[in-house]
């Protein structure tokens, strides 16, 4: 099987680290490909990066025909549905496979993300996806993307955030809200003592499930069908779809 | 007070409609600017024209500053919480708007939209801005977007459909669910004896009320402040915004 | 247009001050006629008195005929159903009103009212309307209402509890809790730098909008159809409706 | 230990019923006591009628101290919370009780009431106290409130709407919308093999269940002390109380 | 009528304090026949413990045929849905009677129970009744079960925490979250000045009032009716049923 | 890896087709080790029923320690949070897992299940699990558990009722609501055009995503925590833990 794994935030160092951290978790029988979206904002931080960071992640998907399935690795989920029309192997966002997966392992998680002013959107999809009563409270530890990797402190402060809010949310998991923080997963569970979650590996681990069954996004429904044929203008004219 | 309506659907034709919905409802002391989205689809009937549409409304939103209000004429509401980030004045969807008037005019409404692939993004905004309850039924009548101005029956169709969705549902208003419908609410209206709320007046009028008392959207809470400067890459390039 | 607003509480200082608030917001081709009820309590600060208001709010909006829309002018929305079944116009409350205007402002708004023991009807509200999710919290500033006129420190002590709930439910905007604040919106809103929400405003802002696009309550669904002739006894004789 | 029955109707035949049906079901050393509003609407069919029963029923209240419980016993629960801040006993409303008894008698439950124009209200108290998940279904068999007594099908109406309702539904059991049904019950239970609940023997149980642990309402949080002294003006006049 | 009362913890001396607390509430007409499981844990404090509990639940009801009502006396309430199945007459868990009764007191009511580990299936079971808005906390004095009886301060500790989270709840009411607490509600409800329910006491109230109306369990949804006779193999070969 | 598959049926034929589908998906390196559950019903069909297959469940458990995940395999995931209190390493139930893989398969799925009287069952796993939304209907095909096998119509009656199911609820997935029909999951898929989850399948697949992660059940919150020692008494004395 063959996991597509787009990186939305246009920085390719950043595509490395998912890269790894989905190639370690992966099926002795599946193949991993990782790609930087070709377009769109270098890191995602607000609502507005993210709505730009779609036409980029559904550029990737076209890009990438054939895969079993795949996975868009930052924790909004930019463009999951609209990348479900587009492919026909399921897709799956990090913050979606990272609840699924982070659910089970208790009676409640908690997230940990970057910056405070993400904690909006995580919510949303927390209620989006039907992990209101699981999730126990999102919290930022104030990190910029792109300094999870330049910043030598960065994985101490994420540790603290995670053990000082597994303390106070009384929760069972913790989740990484964010595709950056993916090769801090191990280390910091280890610290806390709880399991610690990862989007990039839920994700690799979800998709591989669902491909073992042959599962595909349900299209009988008529909202998952591919968009009608179209013309487009402007700067976005290339992404016109014919009939 | 100045409201720019902006059509997230790249057709012209179909501005003049919204254009004229809007104008017929504003107060003697507003101004409507209407404006077309300047690149994308040329209509919005799937989740990747919807996301697609989004670059060009917040173009339009860049290009227009300066005014008491912005509404977001399309069904799905594209780009609004990033819209809201760019703006200083408050954003409206029309499908926000529609439902926060039609509300208050009984115990439930129920939408009619246009083609059935539709409506899983209409509920999935009335549960998003909180009228699970309030929203008795989505139901589509199947016309395209680009039909609505050029079937000739699409009057009937809607008429009808609206007068046996209110019997089903056992509602008590309509909100039609697209801005190529904004002409028809009068008219509908009166042949089946029920309110009839189109989003375009319905956001007019809210942004008229959100003006005359000098609201903002809020910034303290950190979400919706001016998105970080960052740098942008290919295609979007022109989209990176300076410190 | 004409617009009555009617403040439920029998105290015409009070009327005053709201007939002001909703001057200041209307359209100018909007006509604004405030009227006080003409029984029951002198202000409402428990369940008690909100059911003893009603009467008067009824009274009112039968003595009234033929405007364009009705507001009620405190925030436990007394007999706001029955009066929707008397009315032929749209009917609000200025709870309702202002949390409509306030959740496009932000991910969440907060309420500061006047005393502890009318959180649970603002509450109760808050769930009824659909803004379970919007509403980070209801505050009260023990402020009684009648005080809230002579008591010199009121505008102070208020804009403290707003300042304070906006930091502590991390909120983008406030709503102020009682008719007796409407003229304070827009001090505190500039003091505490975030948008401030009366209901009496609000509540003409959305009259408006519904007066514009001709909308009345629903009666198709027979909930709010009149109500059945019938006699009444007793000291309510009078409100007995023929058929 | 002694139950006050309030029958917030002011058509005195009714409560003979009413009070029949609390009788047969009393604990042998618990009084009842019944008594009819002394001011409002001979029979409750709007939210109008509604409203104004409610000061009669605070008059009841007011009239009758010193009881161990109160009942109101209309099914729209009118005045509840206020007659909560003026008794010291605790005080049910029919529909409130009659949802507690029969959410434990299965997965679900439906209500079958008088007039379609009352099920709104009855959704709401569903609402209100819990139950939406419980309650399947609110179901009217058209019958007015007054004509319970006197047209001699209501019984094989009423049986045939319950039948319906419990296939229909799928529903483990029945609950009573109307206390001009309270001798129906029993009749209605055996011709359908279902249970059948009607709130005023379900609410004289409760009381008596809560009655003999001493329960009083909660007063500690505030809301529900005894509500501020305060002048009334106008017809109401005589509703002040005094500190 | 008869009422039978289990204690699915194999410890008889909770037995008799369980026995005492019901006949203190009992009506004058109810014989309260009280049994202490025959088989499982002696005290309940985990799933694993509480699963284990519901055999001998089981096995007592099919051992005491022919009452009006059981009550199984475990906070948790184990097996409660199977109980159901093989009574004739209703069943009652302590949780749930406690939640149906302590609802009406207020605007919300918190339950202080035993150990912390157990928080998380009362609030499962808050959720599950439909309590989620009324209950507003749940917090553990952890005090083991049967230190209850032996501890001398658990009285004190146990209204130490009813108090503080009266407080911090701004609750109107307690419930108590373990049967072995039965015999304190009242000297805690004394203590704290409020009400203080207690489950036993609850499910007695509760199940004499199903009682008095006739009222079993609805079987009609198919759910509840009788389960398929079946062979039982290993250890509970007994459970087998005949048709 | 090893993953753990526990039968809770106590028919050993049911098993070997259980195994097979767990085999067909599991990853290169995983070892499948599939067990019949050592007591209780030869199927689950009842709440009674599955009550007492939890006693073998956990049996079966510590029969079996030392691997990285265990597989409840009964659609009513029977002693699930008690497994997990017991078990090292995470424990799922078939419904909870073919849930979590469903969702992301479009906008709604839809379970089809055995007999009727399981839906409701079903349905709190649904609501319990977080996807009151996602899931649109349970509906029963009214084959008993162990006519999957022997029913020569078995298949196709089960189709049929997944296509129903499909246009009736406007679904995009369909998810098996029993083990006993693991082994239909693709011959239906394919007929019916549209995803089919079988649990078991599932199951294995989240596990596997698990373990490749190192993730355990957290213990952290407490309430998973290895149960307190404790005496049992009667026919489970064995169950009994050492401190």
């Amino acid at each position: 099987m063959r996991i597509v794994v787009i990186n939305p935030n246009t920085t390719a160092s950043m595509t490395a680290g998912i890269d790894a951290a989905a190639r370690s978790v992966a099926r002795p029988d599946a193949e991993i490909v990782s790609v930087t979206s070709p377009m769109g904002p270098v890191s995602i931080e607000s609502h507005y990066d993210e709505a730009l960071a779609v036409p980029g992640v559904l550029a990737a998907v076209d890009a990438n025909p054939g895969a079993d399935g795949y996975l868009l690795a930052c924790f909004g989920d930019p463009g999951l549905d609209a990348a479900r029309e587009i492919a026909v192997a399921p897709v799956l966002g990090i913050a979606e496979a990272a609840m699924h997966l982070a659910a089970p392992l208790g009676r409640g998680f908690s997230i940990v993300t970057t910056l405070s002013r993400t904690v909006g959107r995580a919510r949303d999809l927390v209620d989006h996806y039907g992990f209101t009563r699981s999730c126990r409270g999102v919290h930022a530890c104030e990190i910029p993307v792109l300094d999870l990797d330049s910043n030598p402190d960065a994985a101490d402060i994420i540790t603290a955030a995670c053990a000082e809010t597994l303390l106070h949310d009384r929760s069972d998991a913790i989740v990484l809200g964010c595709a950056g923080m993916a090769d801090l997963a191990a280390r910091i569970g280890a610290d806390i003592g709880a399991p610690v979650i990862d989007g990039v590996a839920a994700g690799v681990g979800m998709l591989s499930a669902l491909a073992s069954v042959g599962a595909r996004t349900g299209t009988r429904g008529g909202e998952f069908a591919a968009p009608p044929a179209k013309r487009y203008t402007g700067l976005l004219e290339p992404f016109a779809r014919g009939s």
